[in-house]
């Protein structure tokens, strides 16, 4: 069981687990909450996870596949994505994109399930 | 079960639950999306619920209670709390605070559970 706690995004290990995606990932008992930075040009493949996602788009431009859709997200957009349902996602403008996912139940430590 | 969606903040009804804080919720069936604009000496007082709450501060700088801790948070700081542990928060500065809390399991509508 995780107690209560403070971080800082500035001291969560960011990994690359695909060209120009920079990922953080919080874990709690029920949910994960994931940062993602993603660079112009960078794609995230379709895929999908067992796990329900809500994205939150908190600065850029980002063009999302949902279940064969193409939707595109800005700042104040916000994705749910039911578990099972297959996603990506593209950059395709000149501005860097973060988003904040939250993942429920507690995603496992697959570095490409988000 | 939720379908895939996509949602504009803009476009969720916002409640002020309590004086100077306004609330949006987004449920999936996993979890629940709390958007929350705090005004300037705006209180949330101490309680707690069962779920499990990841809270994300996106601008200003707010003042939270966990577990009989004080903590501040600015922007880039996150709280996990868990399920059953009391929290509140106060703004004490003269900046709005916008937050994006996330709840698992998805919360009830009570309109003070959050």
């Amino acid at each position: 069981v995780t107690e209560a706690r403070v971080i800082d995004w500035a001291d969560v290990e960011q990994t690359e687990p695909l060209p120009g995606i920079l990922r953080q990932t919080i874990h709690g008992d029920q949910q994960s909450m994931v940062r993602y930075v993603y660079a112009p040009g960078s794609v995230f493949p379709v895929h999908s996870h067992p796990q329900e996602q809500i994205t939150v788009v908190l600065s850029g431009v980002i063009a999302f596949t949902v279940d064969g859709k193409r939707v595109v997200l800005g700042p104040g957009n916000v994705a749910v994505i039911p578990g099972g349902v297959h996603h990506g996602a593209i950059v395709e403008g000149p501005e860097t994109v973060v988003t904040i996912n939250t993942m429920s139940p507690r995603r496992a430590e697959d570095p490409l399930s988000s």
